[in-house]
């Protein structure tokens, strides 16, 4: 690995520069024709095989090893989000209202890199490498299914992806065999009743009892009905009856979202919701509307990619700690491809250390240890090269 | 009015000691052979016609005026209640367990008194006169019905009774048009869901947690679905579930009562606690039984005969006040009889004087003011003589 | 009576003309500026003693019987509200947004022209009539308390109002003794919880749970708290808690109102809420804020003035039908005048018979017929000149 | 391991006699008198230091290698449990109502063996070696607390036990790092509302819409207030209130069971309930009683014995599959043991194969096949035997 690691620090002052351009060049999602057309430049300087407007914008390399191996994927996904840049740094974003809240930038210049130095050692590369930079991960459906469409897993063995992640210190790697990351589905439930004066609640079907009444018996999934070892999440987030004060609810909408890990658990939280608000209307002699709009699925890890990935992070020197991570509730697209070709995706700490606070994904103000994308590129591409063995 | 008044006052000794005989020998709903056969006897000693068994152990008199006119039933109750007698007065009960808890012994020497004065002063009355004691009011079904199909109100114009009515001060006479006594309705409600261990609420269905759910939500038949100008009631009574504190129930079992003042909403009460019961079950996946078994229906006095009830009352000297009751909750099977002829229930204040507490009906102290049968008497009595003009 | 039945036929057109008049430039509360100089005005030119502004635009006229007697009141409201009339007449209101839906146009119709043909029958009068046309019925606080401060009861000994009614036929005259409009009062409840992600539950104290679980939890104070015998109604009219799917709710708000009849069922309403919902709050580990805004207390009428009024109402050739209603859970501030003196308020059927449709009151296509107008006169004025003997 | 293997499979007559033994004359929790006595003069006769009545019936026996190294403690219940066998076999329990339902009939067989055979290889050992047999696992408080406060774990090193597991097919061993079965605990409250009449809810507080509102509110604690990844169970396995149909209830007692896996979240739980109850009860103007019982901890398996018995496990010829089990809700007072010294709780595979039927643990039926006893034996004695490398 030697050669791999040195090449890495070699490049690292241009991971950075790629990585500060794209922070202050955010694209959002579904958008980032720029952001796609720098990144297949980047390669045809290159001479490397590229492809752009991959399922969308998406763009793949393919760099072609000097012996015979398998196919290995890598992922790395460019979209940034709709947020305001709060941060006072140099390469704060340029565009107003639009950032690179949650590390993609990092992510893209990580994988760049990575893809350079490969392409540099294909002599001594055995099998092919195929380097998915990904559009789109921030908004369901995402980006991963038009490219897995479009054919970008093709011939593909197993695939690897890693989330910089600001949580956790620079140096650690986190790893979990099976689920990782959750479904995460959005239900909207509109309750019919009957509305009238507030004096006559006799002549009506009071749209807010009813409601008030399912969102507690929705409680019941998580409580009594799904395994207790199985993790779930029902969540009404929003109740909306706005009405005068002396009038009684004609209908009452509620939206919220189901976390789940297991493609079992999300079905049956699908139905048993609508077990739940059929039998609730029926109580109370009223209609609804019950949608169920799936987002992505959870990210499941395969046990022997994610054990091999735990030997290759203990191979670098800057990974001062190994640690399996609890499941998170959060969602991510890279769920697609682990359902076509086996792989795992991992956490590479990346706490930035020039502050105390230490602001969630998705902040104003979150920002990343840029020394982190070495630890990523490196466990990487470890991964990459010894897979064949 | 005077003749009568003076006769009452006359046998007032006889009343009291009819009281006080029937008060130490009480028999306990639809077993009072023994005091039937006492009314009976005092009947034929009179030599004033006298059907017994009446539908059960019912007593039915007539007495004949000279004169034609109409026919006037007046009714009085003749059970007891399995109470034990704690009162410390010499005519306490003599028979373990049973007492008379409720005034119906009182209603009794009053109606006996009352039917004898009528008898002697029979060569001046207009119509007739039909003297009913029912046997079983205190237990439904209850002897109203059974005493009715065996004809007792054949060719009666309309009906009078009074209830001697501890709580209000001998002197009131309290009257009402319209539902005055409540129906009283009882309903018996089985969850069944799936029992199974504490620790695995997923292979279940909680009998309890759904029997939970349905007795809130219950609550909003009341709440919501009634009108609020009708006076409705319905309560869980009971609520059995009795298992080890590890394990999930199977089943739970509901009884309650239901009181309401008018058919329709009687009706719809018990309708509506199956639908709800029906939706709860299914938002549950589990299954029910649901009985709702009719007690009386509401003791509803006629307009006519209220008002005129009042004016009758106006007459009689040892009456101090007259007033509107509020509709009482509890039952009472007159209602029968008003459902057939027109008539009137009223209540006649007997509190006694000889202690300051005021123990309820039904309580093992209950006495009454036995000068508030004479009132009693002086108030039917004018009622039966000045119906025909 | 026939004199004053005379009279009043008599001036019929006018009263039609006027109510006329003022159903085409209604004025909504506190705004009736116009309105109460049209008013002042006809006073004025009839010589009549009158007085304005009056607790703000309400307008008081004196006339005084030539003979010692009692003082007696007539009120009429004279506001109009924010909707926009919808029928198809040649009387329809000539400004846009503002109509009266609610037949206080015809109110003053009768009132002007009944003080009018009082003021010409003086020499026969016994006693003083005060004749309250008062502003702002329709909005809280309303007029009826600023214009008592005013000294509009000054000795006054007793006040007759009425309420067109426009669901009930011409010829019918609808009483009640005790509570015959309900207190409408106003509360606002906010639940402080604590926001967060939708998928980490734990983190937060989820207010949509808590306001639902609190609607629930309201339902007992009508269904376990109140006296079956008392009318109540607890009524949410509005939740709002209104955010993105994926978030867990920070806060949610309720309004909604209560109606109740007596006082001491009201007050307890008020306590009895907010102990629910700071136990709600507890349970939930949250915080609230809790506003009752008391809006008019119930319409109280007097026994005795309400028999009379029926007497009155029998004398009245064109009244068909004089019946008792039932208690109505809507509002009046007519209210405050029966705190402080004796009197009754009553409803006179005025029904529309150019149309099938029975439109209700405050719809945008309300109508009154105008030959109840004459009844009302005719009732009120009976009510005012018999009240001495 | 051969000597082992070779000396445990030579005496597994034995050990099928003894089980047989036992299983015939089974004795219930904290009576297991003879059984104890049967233990301590197995090892009497062996010549090897035992000591009775450690904590009540425990009995722990020594064994000291020759050399110098590590002390290793074994562990096996002896107690029955109250079913009557309803088995059809040779060995049927002989004691009406008792019988090994558990299968620690042959944890007793496998460790009398396995100590025979350390002490008889015993001049080859390292360390010594402390032989638990505990009583009384089956009832809470259990024997482990009181024999570990009686000195059984003094000097130990490591623990390792085993339970033969009928659900799984022999040659199975299944381990778990971390929490591996459930702390169970037992909760009772008491809601004291306040009875009477049926019809007058508003003289009253309703215990059961109190409790049912109470059952409700608690599965919030899992559904929004446990941390999604953590497994926690909150039951209430009965819910009584017995009256008549007519009366409102004074009080309801509910019995249930809280299970979990950490400390943190039991003790939140235990907290939560209180709070929850306190709650609705202050919203219900109701008081309450609340006990919560702690029973066994959460047996949570420490990492390092836990891989290592997996090494061990893959050593012995008959396991055929090592793998991971899902954590059981379930509870075992082996976890007092771990809370004291490192160690590993692990399943044994023991399906019966003489029927197709798969009885559970404590049902009348339930049997384990033998043959997993060798495998338990192995497995525990290469724990033993190699721990000191």
């Amino acid at each position: 690995m030697n050669a791999l690691f040195d090449k890495l620090e070699e490049y690292y002052e241009e991971m950075v520069s790629i990585r500060r351009h794209l922070h202050q060049h955010p694209e959002i999602s579904f958008k980032e024709e720029k952001t796609a057309k720098y990144i297949q430049t980047f390669y045809e300087n290159l001479g490397i095989e590229v492809r752009g407007q991959v399922g969308g914008n998406g763009v793949v390399a393919k760099i072609y090893g000097s012996k015979p191996g398998k196919t290995i994927a890598l992922r790395a996904d460019f979209d940034a989000l709709p947020i305001q840049d709060e941060k006072d740094v140099p390469y704060k974003s340029l565009v107003p209202g639009v950032m690179h809240a949650c590390g993609h930038d990092g992510h893209t210049a990580t994988l760049l890199v990575l893809a350079k130095v490969l392409h540099e050692m294909r002599e001594k590369l055995e099998g092919n490498y195929v380097i998915i930079h990904q559009h789109a991960e921030e908004y369901a459906p995402g980006g991963a299914i038009s490219m897995i469409e479009d054919g970008c897993l093709n011939g593909v063995d197993v695939i690897f992806g890693t989330h910089l992640w600001a949580s956790e210190p620079t140096g650690t790697i986190q790893y979990r065999v099976g689920p990782v990351m959750a479904a995460a589905d959005r239900f909207e439930i509109t309750i019919q009743g009957k509305g009238g004066h507030g004096a006559q609640p006799h002549r009506t079907k009071d749209a807010i009892v009813t409601a008030s009444q399912l969102v507690i018996n929705l409680q019941q999934i998580v409580s009594r009905k799904v395994n207790p070892i199985d993790s779930a999440v029902v969540t009404v987030g929003s109740f909306v009856a706005d009405n005068a004060f002396n009038v009684i609810a004609d209908r009452a909408k509620l939206i919220g979202t189901v976390r789940t890990f297991n493609e079992e658990v999300r079905t049956f939280i699908e139905e048993e919701i609508e077990r739940i608000v059929k039998g609730t209307c029926y109580t109370a002699n009223s209609t609804y509307d019950y949608l169920f709009a799936k987002g992505y699925p959870a990210v499941v890890n395969h046990k022997e990619e994610t054990d091999y990935l735990v030997t290759c992070a203990q191979q670098v020197d800057s990974v001062t700690n190994i640690e399996e991570t609890e499941p998170h509730m959060g969602g991510e697209d890279f769920a697609y491809y682990l359902q076509h070709v086996k792989g795992t995706f991992f956490f590479t700490g990346a706490k930035p250390v020039y502050t105390d606070e230490n602001y969630p994904h998705h902040h104003p103000k979150f920002d990343i240890d840029e020394k982190a994308m070495l630890i990523a590129a490196k466990t990487l591409g470890t991964a990459a090269l010894q897979y064949h063995s």
